[in-house]
């Protein structure tokens, strides 16, 4: 009778839950291996309570959704995307915009709660493998993943592994110098790429417009505090000089050091995503051309800008990519 | 009787090719799996022949390097380092200073002469899988060589893999920008890493010193044709102001530039080889100043400048060290 069951039952499919980590909401989702999202929920990051509790809240959503999905899948194991989200270590270290100060050992504490296998990664190198599993990446072996959001950050892929350096921190295309004695950056530094390829970089530019050009724009009557990058893309999507302006310039500066690192990385594609990114060829088409302009004979007219295939959920769709790519389990 | 024979005979140890191709010298080794040179023979590149020529005089040299290491070794392959080399396609791709022009498909012509497995890789790629094999980047799977000759060449290693980009031209540290309209580099653009940083760039820099600044030098008698690195190192251990000035900026604009390397690779080491590395400290501690004063905090003090391990012999221990690396038979 036994066996009889057992043979009547369809064999389990396979599924990843993905967890992205963000300054205000963490999402929790399950994903099958085709990137179909099964379940998914937010909370707010800081519940005020400390990470045991906030763990156990996230393992509580995740027996939420295994009811969901029944008996049909089975939890193949924990992708978590974070800002400052170490690989090597397992650590979220110093995190500057969540609640959780220094080094916080969190795969360690998730294994606590949980069996399954927990794979912890900063949140630009989940979206690249998640670009690789799931996006536009699919059978790549060497590109470049960049979200452009609050800050920028940048997950390398060569040889069909992520390049996270001996210590586990590469990828930070956000921190390389742009100009000496340039812009104050969040990091203590000046000039960082970030400082001008951001949301807030945008906005310092548009301002540094204002300044500069006696140009009419709608955005004039908008405090620095009021304005986000959402606002320039409508009004540079309206005919706004100042905003279209705007995005030419991060798009020249971005595209300068994209020339940069493809010389020394060599990728096929780069895949932008995040806010700024979704103003599509706005900040696409002044990044290829000044890329092009920059670049090494060798590679000319090589490299795509492309964006991100995982633009309907990035945060879950990366952070449960982490599961499905063996490499990670290596070594 | 025949089977005593054999059994009486050592199993046979294994040992590699290594050919150096250079613009001037090609250098050939015969090379044991711990990097002690059995055999070496160096001949001009060119033969004015042309490249099969070329081929058999290089084939006719390991044979005469076979019989000399006799029956006890066997050849498991050939390395071949060249500038320009391109391990994916097998080509040496438009190699500006080499009697070759265009696309020279030399794995394949070399694979109708030879039985062994052929592998080529640019010459700086190949220091980096000798360092890994034989030298000072043993155990390391995150690391960086720099050549510092008449050009600047790099090889990324990350995973304990080359980065090769998906072209195989990846590693062009040479050839990032560091001034905006600097000095015209060969490439055809201006303001080349390479044009500050490499035997010309020095020598470039120099001159502008002694156009900016009245201190004496003994090297303002040389011509600018006849002055090379290995004059400017030796005038700078004797204690010459502008020589030493001349290594300074060099490493500074060196050690910018490797900072932004770091955010990106995160390597453990970075090593140093070619005639203007062999200046030891006098090029390394400018560098090591330079790139900590300008590293992201993250990785302040975390990565070593070290002279190469290979120095006694980079060329032939590179380039062999291509047949031990069993990576680049994979895929």
């Amino acid at each position: 009778m036994f066996h009889e069951v057992k043979q009547n039952k369809q064999p389990m499919k396979k599924a990843a839950v993905g967890i992205d980590i963000g300054g205000t909401n963490t999402i929790l989702g399950i994903v099958d291996q085709k990137g179909n999202c099964l379940f998914e929920k937010e909370i707010f990051t800081d519940s005020g309570k400390g990470i045991v509790e906030y763990l156990h809240h996230l393992s509580d959503i995740i027996e939420e959704g295994k009811i969901l999905i029944k008996d049909e899948y089975k939890i193949e194991g924990i992708g978590i995307g974070a800002p400052n989200g170490n690989t090597k270590t397992g650590n979220i270290e110093f995190a500057p915009n969540l609640p959780w100060k220094g080094v916080l050992p969190l795969v360690e504490e998730f294994r606590k709660i949980r069996v399954e296998p927990v794979i912890l990664a900063n949140d630009a190198n989940a979206a690249a493998i998640g670009e690789m599993i799931y996006g536009g990446a699919k059978g790549m072996k060497d590109f470049l993943v960049i979200t452009i959001g609050t800050g920028l950050g940048s997950g390398f892929v060569s040889n069909g592994r992520l390049i996270t350096g001996h210590d586990g921190l590469a990828g930070e295309l956000g921190h390389i110098n742009v100009y000496r004695n340039g812009r104050l950056c969040n990091c203590g530094r000046r000039g960082c790429l970030e400082t001008y390829v951001s949301a807030v970089g945008i906005k310092k530019t548009l301002h540094q417009l204002f300044r500069n050009y006696s140009t009419q724009s709608e955005l004039r009557s908008v405090s620095f505090k009021d304005l986000d990058s959402r606002m320039i893309t409508e009004a540079a999507m309206k005919g706004d000089k100042l905003a279209q302006l705007a995005f030419d310039y991060t798009g020249m500066v971005l595209g300068r050091k994209l020339s940069d690192v493809v010389a020394l990385t060599s990728p096929r594609a780069i895949f932008v995503l995040g806010g700024v990114a979704n103003a599509g060829d706005l900040i696409i088409s002044p990044t290829k051309t000044s890329m092009e302009d920059n670049m090494m004979k060798v590679f000319s007219d090589k490299v795509e800008i492309l964006p991100s295939f995982l633009n309907n959920n990035p945060a879950v769709l990366g952070s449960s990519a982490l599961v499905w790519d063996k490499n990670f389990f290596q070594e």
